[in-house]
């Protein structure tokens, strides 16, 4: 499971569904055993402010009808889930249409691992923008990082896009520069994590440097998410944990053999944060949002 | 077969064993099947300029001995192909020795590619500076890219390095700018395949993305080479041409199932150009050089 705002839609059904094996009769027994659920699930994904957030969402609901029977309480919780998933499909469709405003036909746009359908609902956040703009006969040309060591560029973005009709490009991470040097790029889409007040942003490995490549070159770089990824309790990016994985990622995973030797080690951060001076706009269903953003975010979480 | 020095160095012993199967017996005869195979060989690989230089040593031991039977002619050839190998390693000796004045114990060295043993002869280019390092026991920490999509970091720097004792710790490309952030990286070294007379370098493609990022980080990167790979008829990077490889080195090698669907196209340049601004020095056998290149790389050719 991956992709913040899918994440978040899938721990808020998660919920209800471990909720429903939940035995005891009481709200307060039944309490306890929803908060150990809670916080299993919270614990999986440090990254990701979604994850916190939907699960959040859900406890609040099971709060505000403790003086319900738990089967009525259960219905409740249901039907917080599927709201939570409808609100996320409205919310993309939002995204994507204030990222119409930023492209014009024929541009090329390079991405950076996965922020489609697959990771988040019906038309994505990063990609909504290119989905809908092909649906509306406006043609862009999509880059794909293929984005290492999982490569969700490779094997779900490039799908994703491809089968909707769109001119898909698949490159190497290490790429990225020479196709900006080329002029083949007029702007960078990414998705992402997590969102500082101050405009940092946590997204998959490698996109902070992307970004270091496209202020480089004088190409913009736009970060696509639901205001709900905005975490008014992190200052800046320094507050905000990278989960550490696997060393075998790197070296083993799908290939046909090891390509390193046994004994070499191997860092392997899933994310890492790209400074808020290095965005040219975060665009969320609610607008548009440009530097400074200390103040251009503060209306979407106050 | 891989590396621009290794290329030069294979090149020269090529067409020497070649030629030993060229059946005419006078020299026009001999030359005219000589310069067939000379540029066949040439071609092969358009990037790198050491190829085309030791074929051109070669070609002129041939000349210079047209008076002489053909049997003698070749050991002429053979001969020349030894002092070509001979002059390499310890011309990579000499590079190592002035990189070591660019570092100090416990600095962490971020690669690229692999400009090691398996590129070169003996201590290699880029990576010499690094095992000359181990041998005298200044300590320092390796960063290897893995340097998709052929993997020249995981599989060759990887193996060179750890086995030579050296703290190894693989990456993926994408990884670079987390681990500069974090403070891990004192300098960038790479080797390269050819430089322009005012500094611009071409070599392994994503060498451009990782000296943009140096810079951005304010970490120093050296190119390492021997003073052949200066190209005096090249004036700019915009004179390098690049190679352009298939797309199922990015789909398919090395995976157990290709990695993205059929119909995607693919961008598979094997090289890029470093402009000469984004390069702190370029480390040659006669010495260290810096900006303004087109002064100070003058002198190793003129």
């Amino acid at each position: 499971m991956r992709g913040a705002p899918a994440i978040g839609i899938f721990a808020a059904y998660a919920i209800y569904v471990l909720a429903q094996n939940i035995a005891e009769a009481d709200f307060d027994g039944f309490y306890r055993e929803f908060s150990r659920l809670r916080s299993h699930l919270d614990s999986s994904r440090p990254t990701a402010v979604n994850l916190s957030r939907q699960l959040s969402r859900m406890d609040g609901v099971a709060l505000a009808n403790k003086s319900l029977p738990i089967p009525e309480l259960l219905r409740e919780l249901r039907a917080e889930a599927f709201s939570i998933h409808r609100e996320d499909i409205a919310m993309c469709r939002a995204i994507s249409e204030y990222g119409l405003e930023l492209v014009k036909a024929g541009d090329g746009i390079l991405t950076h691992c996965n922020a489609g359908p697959l990771a988040t609902s019906r038309y994505g956040t990063g990609l909504g923008t290119i989905l809908l703009a092909e649906e509306r006969g406006i043609e862009l040309r999509a880059y794909c990082d293929e984005t290492r060591p999982l490569l969700q560029g490779a094997r779900l973005t490039t799908y994703e896009l491809y089968n909707a009709g769109v001119d898909t490009t698949l490159i190497c991470d290490n790429m990225a520069s020479i196709v900006m040097s080329e002029g083949k790029i007029n702007a960078v889409f990414v998705g992402c994590d997590r969102v500082a007040k101050n405009g940092d942003t946590a997204n998959k490995i490698g996109t902070s440097g992307v970004a270091i490549l496209a202020k480089h070159y004088g190409i913009p770089l736009y970060v696509f998410c639901p205001s709900s990824t905005i975490d008014p309790s992190c200052e800046t990016g320094a507050g905000i944990e990278i989960e550490l994985r696997e060393p075998d990622e790197i070296k083993r995973k799908y290939y046909a053999e090891p390509m390193a030797p046994e004994g070499v080690k191997c860092y392997n951060p899933a994310f890492d944060v790209t400074p808020g001076e290095l965005i040219t706009a975060i665009v969320t269903e609610r607008g548009i949002c440009r530097a400074p953003y200390s103040e251009s975010l503060k209306v979407l979480y106050e």
